[in-house]
C-alpha cells in the first residue's frame, strides 16, 4: 500500500523562491504571509494528510459509498477525517476574515490541497466543492444569505456542492430544464442533476447545494439561467436546522475510480419542490458560476500534481525494493530502481511532477495578484495570465496525470495490475481529472478562442515575452543547449498562435482542429519555463543536496519531455485538413 | 454499453493486399490459403465474435471469478462461450492437421484472434495461452506427449496455461525455485507460481499447465531451468481421465481488469509433488519457452489492436449520438461527432488501429515465411525481420492501445467514468498489456540489446532499406509533404540507432536509458512505412469509399501522429546523462 508524505521541500521552494514570497505578500498587502507561516503550515498539513487522510486512502476506494434510506453513508473513517480537517481549521485558510476565514493567500492553499488531495482525492472534493460554493455565496449572494450560511461552511461545519449538470446538458448548459418558481421570499426548484459531487454523505449535519435552474419565462439559452442556494436541511432564523428539504440524492454512480467520493444523482422538488434562495440577480447564474471556474480548475489541475506525486512516492518506494536482474555495469541482482529504463521512468514521473507544481501554484499566486494586489495596473495583467494559463494548468496537469500515474502502475509490473498495491487506484482515480470541471477538449477551446482569438494573441505575446525575459535572467542556470531548446519552443509556440490567428478566419474548423496540440504544446513550454526560472532561483537555497536533484530533474525536464513540443507544432502545422475530411457516416 | 462488429474490410485488405495474399500462400506452398477462404473464416468468425463472445464481455467484467472448494467459476455464460469456439473449429486454424489442425497460416488466425479480443480479452487470454502450450508441445515434447495431449488441445477439448513467474521471480526467471524430482517415468513438481491465466476454470474437463522447474544439481541461472507439462487431470493410457493431480489454484488476483480471467496462484506439490513430465531436454526449458514467445507476444501487441478498435466503435457510436452544443460553422445543437476535436480523437484512435493491424498482421505473415517460406534465403531474412519486429509491435501496439482506450473514455466525458458505458472496461482491461509477456522495458531491452547492438545493426539496417524501397514504390499515393515527413523519420530512426552503436560501448547506461524511446520511434516509423504501403495498395480495392477513407486515414497519421517520432528523436540525442544523474538515495 503506498504511503505519502508531502514533498514539503519542493512545496515550499515553489512558494518561498518561484512565487517570490516576501515581494508577493507586499504586493498583495499581507504581510501575515511569511515563510515562517508557510513552513508551519505546511508541516502541520502534512501531518493530517499523511497521518488521518492517507491511511483511509485504500480502504475506501474498496469500500465506496451506499445510499441508504438515510442518504449517503460515506466509507468507514471519513467522517472522522472530514472532521479532523475542518477542526484544524484548514477549510478556512484563504477565506475572509469576516466568516471567520484566515485571511491567507489562495496560493497559500495550493501546497495544502496539493497534499491533501494526494492523500486521500475523494475526500479532498468535498473541501474543494465547498470552497467553490463559499466563493459564490461571497461573492454573489445577498447579506442575509451571507450571514446565514458563510461562517458555517467556511468552518466546515456545513459543506457544499455545484450542481450544474443535467443528462441532456453537459457541457451545454443552456438547455438545462431545472425549473425554479418564485414562492413567497424564496423559490420552488423541481429537477433532476446529475454529477453532484459529494451531493449527499453523513459527514456534517447539513449540505448548501448550489444549484442552476430556469425561472420561468427566463430567456433561452445560457442567458436565462440563474443559480440557487438549496439547502439539505432548511435553516431557522436562530440558526438551528430546520426541516429536510425536499433535495434527495436518489442515486449514486458506479464509477472508474474515486469510489469513497459519492457522484450522486441528486432529485430537487419530488415533493412540491425544494425551497431555493436566489444568488445574484435572475438570469446571472453562469456568470456567477464562472466566477469561481478559475480556482476550481486549477485545483483539479492541482490535483493532477498531487496524484502524480503520490505515484511517483509509490513507484520510487517500489523501484528500491523490488529486486529483479542485474543492471547494466553490475554483475549482481539489485533493486529495478538500478535499470536505466526504470530511471527514465521515475525521472518522467519527478520531472513532470515538478513542473506541474510550479505552474499550478504560480497561477494561484497569479490569481492572489488579480484580486488583492495594491496595485491596480498588477491587478488588471494577473488577470489576463489567469485567464491564458487556468485552461493549460487545467489541460496539462490532468493529462500529464493520466501518463504519471500509468508509470506509477508500469514500474510495479505485474503487481501494477492488482488491485492491493494501490497504484492502479491513482490512475483510475486520475482518470476523472481531464473530464470533470470541462474536459480538456473545453479548455483547450477555451485557450484558443476566448483566451487567443478574442484578444488577437494579445495575452499569449505578453507570456511570450515573460518566458523570454525570465529566460534571460535565469538561463545561465542551465546548459547551453538547454537555452537553445527552450528558446526555439517558444518560439514554435509563438508561430503556433501566429498560425492560428491568420487560419482561423478563413478554416472554420482549424481552431477545433489544432485546440488541443496549441493546450498540450503551451503546457510543456510553460513546464520549462518555470523549471528554469527553478534551476536560476534554487541556487538560493541551502540544502546542497535539493539544489542539485532540482538541477538534474530540470535537465531531464528539458531533455527528454520538453521535445514534445515540437511533435504538437508539427501536428498543428498540418492543420484541420485530415482531421475533418471523413464524412460522419463514414467514419 | 459497448458492442462489437469485426472491421472485416479492413482486416481483409491487410491480408489480401498488404501481405499480398497470393503470393505470400505461393511463397509458404499453402494453395488453401485463397481470398475467398479468408474472406469466409472472418465473415463467420465475426459472428461468434459479435453474437456469443461480446454480449458476455461487460457482465463477466462485472461478475468476475471465483475461487470455490471445488475449483475457479468462471462467469457466467463463459463456458458456453468457450465451447462454441472450440465446436466451431477456431482453436485448431493453424496448427498441424497430423493432431487435427487445419493447417492455415498463422496470419489467417490474426484477423480472427483480433476480433476474438476485441469481443471479449478476458475469453480471448485462454485460447491464447493453451496456443502457446500446443506449439511448446508440439516443438520440443516427446512423441508419446505430443499424442497424448496435442490433439485435444488443439481440438479445445483441453485448455493449457504457462507458468513462469513466482513472487521473487518475475522478468529474472533465473532465480526460480519450483523444484522437479525424478521418479520413475515422471518428475515431481513442487513450488508456486503467480500470474498464471486460465490456472483454473470450470469450462474443460482438463488443464494442461506448462511449469518451469529447476531438476536436482541444476547449473545455476537461466541454464538450469527445465520445463514440465503438468495435466491438472492425470491422463490413463487409454485417453481417459484419471485423478486429481497435485496441482491446485490457491487463490485468484483482485485485478484493475480482465476480471473474468482468472489470474491464479498455482501450488503444485502440497500434497507429495505434482506429477509432471519434461519436455525437451534436461536444462534447456527457457530455450523451449521462447520458442513460442514471439507468437505470444505479437498476439498480445495484436489485443492492443483489438481492444483499440473496439473502444473506436464504442466512442463513435457515442459521438454520433450525443448531442451538445452547436459545432463550428452550424448554428444548431448537434452530435459532438462534428466538431473537431472529437473528430482528432477519433481520427487519432481509427489512425493508430490500423497501422497497429498492419504491422501485427505484417510480423505474423513474416513468422509463417521464417518457418514456411519454401526457399530457405527467404526463411533466414523473415526470421531476422521477425526477431526485430516482434518487440516493437509488442511494446508500440500495446503502449499505443493505452493512449487510444483512453481517448474512448474521454470521448465519453462524463459518461465515460461511469462503469455501465463500458468505455472504463476498454481502459482497465487494456492497461495489463504493456506488463505481461514482457513489459515494454523488456521488450525495449530486447530491441536495442539482442536486436540490434548484437548484429551491430544488420537487421534494422534491412528494415530501413526496405522502409526506403517501399516508399518509392507507393509513395506517389501520398504527397510529396508526407512523403518528406516519412524520408525525415526514416533518417531519424537510422541515424538513432547508428547514435547507440556509437554511445553504448561507451556508457553502459546508454542502451537503457534511450531504449523505451528507440522503441516508441521505431514503431511510429513501421506504422507510417505500413500505411504507406496501405495507401499504394488500396487503390486495388473496389470499394470507392474504403479507398478514399483510408488515404484520409494515412494522410491523418503522417500529419498528426508520425511527428511525434521527433520528440522520441531528440529525447535519443539527450542521452543518459540526465536520466542517471540523481543517486537512487536522492531520489
Amino acid at each position: 500500500m503506498s504511503d505519502y508524505q508531502a514533498p514539503l521541500e519542493d512545496m515550499n521552494f515553489v512558494v518561498n523562491r518561484l512565487l517570490d514570497l516576501p515581494n508577493f505578500a507586499a504586493a498583495i498587502g499581507n504581510e501575515d504571509a511569511s515563510e515562517d507561516l508557510l513552513q508551519a503550515v505546511l508541516s502541520e498539513a502534512n501531518k493530517l494528510a499523511n497521518q488521518v487522510w492517507s491511511p483511509i486512502n485504500a480502504s475506501g476506494d474498496k469500500q465506496g459509498v451506499k445510499l441508504t434510506q438515510d442518504g449517503v453513508k460515506s466509507a468507514d473513517g471519513f467522517k472522522e477525517a472530514y472532521k479532523a480537517y475542518a477542526d484544524g481549521g484548514w477549510s478556512s485558510l484563504y477565506f475572509d476574515e469576516q466568516y471567520g476565514g484566515q485571511g491567507l493567500p489562495f496560493s497559500f492553499s495550493m501546497p495544502v490541497a496539493e497534499m491533501m488531495n494526494a492523500a486521500n482525492m475523494s475526500l479532498g472534493l468535498c473541501p474543494m466543492l465547498t470552497a467553490g460554493a463559499i466563493e459564490a455565496i461571497f461573492a454573489h449572494g445577498s447579506q442575509s444569505l451571507k450571514e446565514t450560511y458563510l461562517e458555517k461552511m467556511i468552518s466546515g461545519e456545513w459543506t457544499g456542492t455545484m450542481n450544474l449538470t443535467e443528462p441532456h446538458a453537459g457541457t451545454d448548459l443552456a438547455v438545462i430544464t431545472t425549473t425554479a418558481t418564485p414562492d413567497g421570499d424564496y423559490f420552488r426548484i423541481k429537477g433532476q442533476k446529475i454529477y453532484i459531487t459529494w451531493g449527499d454523505h453523513d459527514m456534517t449535519d447539513n449540505i448548501i447545494h448550489l444549484v442552476l435552474a430556469k425561472l420561468p419565462n427566463a430567456p433561452e439559452g445560457v442567458k436565462g439561467i440563474s443559480l440557487f442556494l438549496v439547502p439539505k436541511f432548511l435553516v431557522n432564523a436562530d440558526g438551528s436546522l430546520g426541516e429536510h428539504n425536499d433535495a434527495y440524492a436518489i442515486n449514486v454512480e458506479h464509477k472508474l475510480g474515486i469510489h469513497a467520493s459519492p457522484t450522486c444523482v441528486m432529485s430537487y422538488g419530488d415533493n412540491g419542490g425544494a425551497i431555493g434562495y436566489l444568488i445574484g440577480q435572475p438570469h446571472q447564474g453562469l456568470a456567477a458560476m464562472f466566477t469561481m471556474m478559475n480556482n476550481e480548475r486549477l485545483v483539479v489541475g492541482l490535483q493532477g500534481v498531487g496524484l502524480s506525486d503520490r505515484a511517483y512516492q509509490g513507484a520510487l518506494k517500489y523501484a528500491r525494493e523490488r529486486v529483479q536482474c542485474a543492471a547494466p555495469g553490475t554483475k549482481q541482482r539489485g533493486a529495478i530502481i538500478h535499470h536505466p529504463d526504470v530511471r527514465r521512468m521515475l525521472m518522467t514521473m519527478r520531472s513532470l511532477t515538478e513542473a506541474g507544481r510550479a505552474i499550478t501554484y504560480m497561477t494561484a499566486a497569479q490569481i492572489d495578484l488579480s484580486h488583492q494586489a495594491l496595485d491596480e495596473a498588477t491587478r488588471g495583467l494577473a488577470l489576463k495570465r489567469v485567464g491564458l494559463l487556468i485552461p493549460i494548468v487545467k489541460g496539462w496537469c490532468t493529462e500529464v496525470a493520466q501518463e504519471v500515474t500509468s508509470l506509477g502502475v508500469q514500474i510495479h509490473g505485474g503487481m501494477g495490475f492488482i488491485e492491493e498495491t494501490g497504484a492502479a487506484q491513482h490512475l483510475r482515480d486520475a482518470r476523472i481529472l481531464p473530464i470533470y470541471e470541462g474536459t480538456t477538449g473545453i479548455q483547450a477551446l477555451d485557450l484558443v478562442g476566448r483566451k487567443t482569438l478574442f484578444d488577437q494573441g494579445a495575452a499569449m505575446a505578453e507570456l511570450v515575452q515573460q518566458m523570454r525575459d525570465d529566460l534571460n535572467l535565469h538561463g545561465h542556470a542551465v546548459s547551453q543547449q538547454h537555452r537553445h531548446n527552450m528558446s526555439e519552443s517558444i518560439d514554435g509556440l509563438e508561430s503556433c498562435c501566429q498560425l492560428l490567428l491568420e487560419q482561423a478566419p478563413g478554416d472554420v474548423m482549424f481552431a477545433g482542429s489544432i485546440s488541443f496540440d496549441l493546450l498540450m504544446l503551451s503546457g510543456y513550454v510553460c513546464g520549462a519555463w518555470q523549471m528554469i526560472c527553478s534551476a536560476g532561483l534554487v541556487a538560493m537555497e541551502e540544502n546542497e543536496s535539493f539544489k542539485a536533484n532540482k538541477l538534474v530533474t530540470v535537465a531531464y525536464y528539458l531533455d527528454h519531455m520538453l521535445p514534445r513540443f515540437e511533435a504538437h507544432r508539427r501536428s498543428i502545422i498540418a492543420g484541420s485538413d485530415s482531421v475533418m475530411a471523413i464524412s460522419c457516416d463514414d467514419l
